[in-house]
């Protein structure tokens, strides 16, 4: 295993920090706009191979990145359980919303899960065959409770008010949809590395509006019960997990899921997560997103506290959230020169 | 000083913990929408005395709480330093943006502040004389770093990507903006001492999605002046932080400020608060709103195991957040017996 990236998961000795870049893939790049704008779907976008691999080969042609993660979106698992899912220009995600537990078992059904979804893992095949020698392929899902949370809500929600007191007031009905994405998101990764992902992320977007008993409950179980599904499978595999603003969590987090690696948000402080976290798996991150927009002294300035800081390792370069659509190229560019120790 | 609010925030020794909630005036109050329907518009109401007085006694008649505290709104700053501040119905504050130095300098004057806010001072005096012996009263402001993000947005957003890449990219303008609301809120509070309020609350709502460096920057350093601008008048009133979602920096918030008390919103592990906050200041919080609007054996529960983790004090019992308008009222009644221990 020659690949720099999956060497720091697995917690090796590294000089120069790997780096990927959360929506490494996406709207900044023209590129990327033009061939988006061939499909009027979101999601039939990410369900054609050919664009999907498209969209992901995109950014390593323009910078020197040690991970490419597939293009795709969390919202592909409720969309193959059988929910309405629909992605409307400027309004973000808008799904028919599953309230509770006659709404789920009149709408959501595992049966054609697997097949549903076999696009991605077409993407995930042809991508494992087109990337470059020295890049490693990420697959990815939502965590359990981040998907509910568009389930539930119908949308990105604001306060999470709606899915947090169902959550309180119909436990039953929320531990039922949590099992049920636990379960077949498991299904769901374990096909992805089948198919030739060779590492893993989770992400847990929202998990930092949670109190500690619902992280704990809702972000921390499901979590360890997919790693240890996934792992039964492909035990070799490294799993990172991103619980987003998970705050004085993060530890416990780290310590319960039994994952390889973990995402920091750009909240948490550097020296914090190397005395805390770094000890136990490797830790990736948190470039705030918005100095890759600002640019300059400051951007530099920054990338090379968190490397000076957390550098030694095990340690991957990314941001602490994904690429917003006004960075400019070139100061993606810069960063990655700044982190090879070229700038 | 007989009133065990006042006592806990000094660090005495206390048996049965002090309570208040945040927004225990207000919409979930049936006699607060009556009282609030005679006026159209919010900010005209805070700025009646004779309605901001009746709303902020109103819960004290239905709750044996320790402390009441102001009834007005954070955005009265703004107002008063000349920015159009609107509350539309359904759509929450509507501000004119103010996105650099000469919008600033065209806008913002601190000529009329104090005597613009002079309602909000008449009611404090007569708050002071009209709550029960037994009560303390609080008064507040908004924290600058949360004040500015209504003021640069132009309303409650969603993201804080456009602040917060304004403060990268233009920081003088940002610090101008953020000294002056530092000066003017300094002023604000130290008048609403002078006129009875034997307490302070500074809400930080929007600390959580800062940065290491931009927290520091943009939440530690404003309030430690603050606190020290306030204390050079006002030695001897105790002033509580509330740096919503800080996770990681609520510990460097709690040691760089001054503060006598902190906020913790409902993410904050209790056993970490005890061993690494309650050391230096006296603690306030932290259930889950949402387990109020749920009741029932759960939020006995909750509120057992908050009082069994930090009632040993100093502790204040307050919620994470504020009371949301679908809160059963209650539930607030048995919530207060059973923080008595009557329940």
């Amino acid at each position: 295993m020659s690949k720099t990236f999956l060497k720091a998961l697995k917690g090796e000795p590294q000089t120069t920090p790997p780096i990927w870049l959360m929506r490494q893939a996406g709207r900044y790049l023209p590129e990327y706009l033009k061939v988006r704008a061939t499909s009027k779907n979101f999601l039939h976008f990410c369900y054609s191979p050919g664009l999907a691999v498209e969209a992901t080969l995109q950014p390593l042609r323009r910078y020197d990145f040690d991970a490419a993660i597939l293009f795709s979106d969390i919202l592909v698992v409720p969309d193959a359980l059988g929910q309405k899912v629909e992605f409307v220009s400027g309004k973000g995600p808008q799904l028919e919303p599953i309230k509770n537990m006659a709404e789920l078992e009149s709408t959501l059904s595992t049966e054609n899960f697997m097949s549903h979804l076999d696009p991605v893992f077409q993407t995930v095949n042809r991508l494992s065959s087109e990337i470059p020698d020295s890049t490693a392929l990420i697959g990815f899902s939502g965590a359990p409770w981040t998907v509910a949370t568009y389930m539930v809500e119908g949308k990105g929600s604001k306060t999470y008010e709606e899915i947090r007191s169902i959550a309180y007031q119909d436990p039953e009905f929320f531990q039922t949809l949590i099992d049920m994405l636990v379960d077949n998101t498991s299904k769901y990764l374990i096909e992805q590395v089948n198919r030739g992902a060779e590492a893993l992320q989770v992400f847990d977007s929202w998990a930092g509006v949670l109190s500690e008993n619902q992280f704990i409950k809702w972000a921390i179980e499901p979590m360890a019960k997919i790693v240890e599904n996934v792992k039964s499978v492909h035990p070799d595999t490294p799993i990172i997990g991103f619980p987003r603003g998970a705050g004085q969590l993060y530890e416990r987090y780290v310590k319960e899921t039994g994952i390889d690696a973990v995402g920091l948000d750009h909240t948490v402080p550097l020296e914090w997560a190397r005395d805390h976290l770094q000890q136990h798996v490797c830790v990736q991150g948190n470039l705030d997103n918005l100095l890759v927009v600002a640019g300059g002294e400051a951007l530099d300035q920054e990338a090379r506290r968190i490397i000076d800081i957390l550098g030694e390792g095990p340690f991957v370069f990314n941001m602490g959230h994904g690429i917003v659509p006004q960075t400019p190229p070139e100061h993606v560019a810069r960063l990655v020169d700044v982190v090879r120790g070229k700038a």
